[in-house]
């Protein structure tokens, strides 16, 4: 039997190619060797979303089609709605009974967040999602979580968490791992800071061709390097860290002719899209098929949200049992 | 058609004559012209219980005939277990993404609780509890919710929370109206402070009536009073005070032989044992019915939650619509 893993994404908004070297890549690749969940987030996306709900409909349909894109196999995985698993808010009112407020402080992520928007506006959800990222950890009881680096003071939480629930009741859960992987972080096409949808710095992985060429020639480059024969520098040029993540082998080339000035950013940016559209084309061949079988994304999610179900109740019962809590 | 009125009780002890004074004899009377859901709130007790969860199910059967005992109408009036309606967890979930956590350390009965504990022993759910209160209220669309005077404060944050809940997504929710009770809290048996069970200064509604001369006997009175000769002072004396709650006519006669040094306290006792002893009494039989039919109580709570379970998933349906979580 295979061991189960559990990630998933706030559905705020398409996917892009840093969602896809930090993580979508490999989940396709592991989703052999586990049995694999995939959280659409909606719940969590309310945490900051709370205002516009009505956004979340359609990115939940986004990002479905984001994985079928990227090669998730629904065959193999399951998708699932958060909000849909009401156990999920159960094991959260549960497991909140012994964790302090302080604990959620305390932790790194909620406390740079915190410190950003000050204390007087964090919200009582806000605050307590490490608590609830436990329990989509815990109801499908997963002992596998792929994380970003930034996301492992969570994950140390969550294992207290599910420890202390063991202690106290009776051996229901087990220690999740983090699987952390190679290349968390790609950076945006403003050079600034990572691809993230809220600087508005990203490719789409649902891009056409021709915005993938469009968003590379307006992507910052040296702003030193104002003639073709200017030696530029590679190391502080988004395009050069794209052509070492998507054209590992060819990067070397370009870093020389980069420095010598031998290569132009025109032509340097040429490759790099065409290399970024290599990659996009069978997403988006993938993305046409499950696009022409109407409703098929809707029954795929459907599908995997009651398997998800049908394991949450499992949980559940397993939960009333170790609290004593079977009624009837 | 009738209104909704929600109200319950932590299950972590047996009720007393304290809860009948301040809220039970009240449900019996509303139950007639309300719609009314009785809570057996054992998610509640776990903020301060996580470590003793094998005491609810006997509580939860206790409680059950207490309130049985004291003339809840099972016909009429629906009893349920509030871990067993998830929703309550689910809309808990919801109300947290738009509630501040300063809101809630400035709720006073919070404030109190945690001063006295100290802020780093605060758990998460305690914090909370006003919020999973509102849930309470708001699964059942109960618009009359009785409290005692210390719960006030709860019911504004309710309120606050629930014209948010309709600001923001779509008029779900009524505002519900707190109604306080007469005599909201009945001094213990020590005369120091209110009865409850956390004080071990209570007369349960199971006492025998025995029980209740024993617990009479040993109750304090006016400690300056050595002789039945010296006057007494009624108004320090836990026992006038019962005579002026369950003898009232009688009570006034009380107070001047007391004062005068005419009557004595062990008949001052004696009389007050009978009077409750007789208020005791249909309390027995109606809990010796209910007793002497095996697995009715259970089937009572059973049909309860049931119905509130019912009632739970069409107000969560309408949630779902009013926040466009509706996917299916």
């Amino acid at each position: 039997m295979k061991e189960r893993l559990l990630t998933g994404d706030r559905v705020t908004g398409n996917l892009h190619l840093g969602h896809y070297v930090g993580s979508l890549k490999n989940r396709v690749e592991l989703q052999e060797s586990y049995d694999s969940f995939f959280m659409l987030a909606d719940v969590q996306a309310l945490t900051t979303h709370y205002k516009q709900p009505e956004t979340l409909k359609a990115h939940v349909n986004q990002v479905t089609l984001d994985y079928l894109s990227v090669g998730i196999d629904p065959e193999q995985s399951t998708i699932f709605i958060q909000s849909l698993i009401p156990e999920i808010a159960e094991l959260t009112a549960y497991f909140s009974m012994f964790v302090t407020v302080n604990s959620l402080k305390h932790n790194p992520t909620i406390k740079a967040e915190a410190s950003e928007k000050g204390y007087s506006d964090l919200y009582y959800g806000f605050l307590g999602y490490p608590i609830s990222q436990t329990a989509d950890i815990a109801f499908c009881k997963a002992t596998v979580v792929p994380v970003g680096e930034d996301q492992l003071p969570h994950m140390e939480q969550s294992r207290k968490i599910l420890r202390r629930f063991n202690q106290l009741y009776a051996p229901v859960f087990n220690e999740p791992q983090a699987i952390v992987g190679d290349c968390a972080r790609l950076i945006g096409l403003d050079g600034d800071s990572k691809m993230s949808k809220s600087k508005g710095n990203t490719i789409d992985l649902d891009s056409t061709k021709q915005e993938v060429y469009d968003q590379i020639k307006k992507a910052k480059t040296d702003p030193a390097r104002i003639r073709r024969s200017d030696p530029g520098h590679p190391d502080i040029c988004p395009i050069y860290t794209y052509h070492t993540v998507f054209r590992k082998e060819e990067s070397g080339g370009i870093n020389e002719g980069c420095q010598k000035g031998m290569l132009g950013c025109v032509e340097c940016k040429a490759m790099i899209a065409a290399s970024i559209n290599t990659l996009l084309e069978p997403m988006h061949e993938r993305r046409d098929t499950y696009l022409q079988k109407s409703n098929y994304t809707k029954e795929i999610v459907q599908a995997g949200t009651e398997r998800a179900r049908l394991i949450a109740k499992e949980t559940m019962e397993e939960v009333r049992e170790a609290m004593m809590l079977n009624y009837f």
